[in-house]
């Protein structure tokens, strides 16, 4: 009645149950699908796990997702009803998504592909310089991840603004809220990043009428999920010159099929979704914390709000 | 007796002529080589100009570099004696060397060329995922611009040293300073970055001796001048894989002569002199506040030391 059951790839799996040994040799682990008896799990902290599979533990309190993002236990049909869900909140998942958004910004910022160009053709010649101070970044989403990549990139001097569904405050951050909201904000984003948790809400929320907002020549970085962007819509606006560009890490279908346009989009950079990964060690003890917490009743810490989905 | 002389590309001195104009219509500009009688020039701003030219006006009191650099005027036969020189110190050159500086680092550290390689095979398939707070930044001079990259540097968790001539103290960042200190601050170096002032002392600092002294498989970031490099002994570090990769932006003559190697080096990515490039209208308000300075017989602003050359 007390097994934490732990699913995501195998090899991963077990270097998620050495770390946990590691910080409390007590625990009873269990790696799907060798659950045991279904009566024992108590805990579960998964990756991708079919979702109906976590209705079959009727002692079932805590899901722990294995990533920032908890979208995926929220596929159909849900959680469990009365089931808790946890995200993890980690400074090197932080680090990295900013690193990759910081990446992605000034390579399309200082005209890295232009100047790869001219290195292949050996021509010595300047590009025109970009204007930091004048080129504008707006944000979707000012949770953990938003929120840094928004401060990280107002310390290099470009203008940043986020939105976000609810009202948010940001020190030297332009913010705004709410539906109303969007089409101003992204009517004077030059640069849009996509950092939104994937609910019902935000699903294919960067689409045709969206993308028509941007000013002509706007680039799309988006690191979130898939499921935030109607590809053909991004497509269309890539081929007619509307958007210039667009850096993506995630797909609506992963590993993104071999015959997709994006693929081999001359105005498309993409990486299979290794934007950000989690380290089982970094993670490992805000895992082992929500554990005790549950064991003596005490306050989850990370805790989703399972009514929103974020 | 009180003209300004103003010389660099013919294009780039009418900018400069109508934004020093835009601020003190009084002043009296000529545009090299239409000097006048040489009597006339009092104060020159220059960017390459050759430096026994700057031998025949008996009255110059103050040279301007056009740049942060100011090794230009050093070149023999240096700046007449007596002659006060003065740099430009401005928040768009930093910001500028800054982003070319991330960009670099970025680019290396989160394998882009790999992951482009990736995209180009249609191979979705994760590469190891770096691990920042282990990565070891070494920033060669911290000057203004050194400060600049080691602060924004460590503020996206990296571990960030600095090596400077005499002693100086950043909050957050390891300095060590001096000749003694050089060979081991390399071998803490992952990650080498110059941002050093040209000088009989610095010239051909990154050496056969000193890239040999970096852990192996260290990259090399040069957007300082193309003289702190011996450029035959970093490709023989390139080829032996000592140094893993490059990315330069200046080099020993310039423009790049057509049959460098470096054009076509798997390891090397390469721009024109083009990192931070001096955005006129930014600086005139110094160049003009520094010629109201001569006039009225005040301290200068941002002078250089001529006995050290920066």
């Amino acid at each position: 009645m007390n097994a934490l059951l732990v699913s995501t790839k195998p090899a991963t799996m077990q270097v998620w149950r050495e770390e946990l040994l590691a910080l409390d040799p007590g625990l009873d682990i269990r790696l799907f699908p060798d659950t045991g008896p279904v009566e024992d799990i108590a805990a579960a902290v998964t990756w991708n796990h079919p979702p109906e599979d976590l209705h079959r533990y009727p002692n079932l309190k805590l899901l722990i997702s294995m990533g920032a993002g908890v979208d995926h236990l929220f596929r159909p049909p849900g959680p469990p009803p009365g089931v808790a869900v946890v995200r993890l909140v980690d400074r090197l998942l932080t680090t990295a998504m900013s690193e990759y958004v910081m990446l992605a910004v000034l390579r399309h910022h200082r005209q890295d592909e232009g100047y790869r160009a001219l290195q292949a053709a050996r021509v010595w010649d300047e590009l025109p310089a970009p204007d930091t101070e004048a080129t504008r970044i707006g944000i979707l989403g000012l949770g953990n991840l938003g929120a840094d990549a928004a401060r990280k990139l107002a310390a290099l001097g470009f203008r940043v603004a986020g939105w976000s569904r609810t009202p948010k405050e940001l020190p030297g951050i332009e913010t705004v809220s709410g539906q109303d909201a969007l089409l101003p904000f992204l009517a004077r984003t030059d640069i849009l990043v996509c950092l939104l948790p994937l609910t019902p809400e935000t699903e294919g929320l960067v689409n045709a009428r969206t993308l028509a907002a941007l000013p002509r020549g706007a680039y799309v970085i988006n690191p979130a999920r898939g499921g935030h962007v109607v590809e053909e819509d991004l497509l269309a606006a890539l081929d007619q010159g509307h958007v210039s560009g667009a850096t993506l890490d995630v797909f609506r279908t992963e590993p993104l099929p071999q015959d997709h346009r994006f693929w081999a989009h001359p105005k498309v950079i993409l990486t299979p979704h290794a934007a950000s990964i989690t380290i089982p060690r970094s993670v490992a003890p805000q895992v082992v914390d929500n554990l005790a917490r549950l064991r003596e009743g005490r306050p989850l810490a990370n805790v989703v709000d399972v009514s929103v989905g974020y």
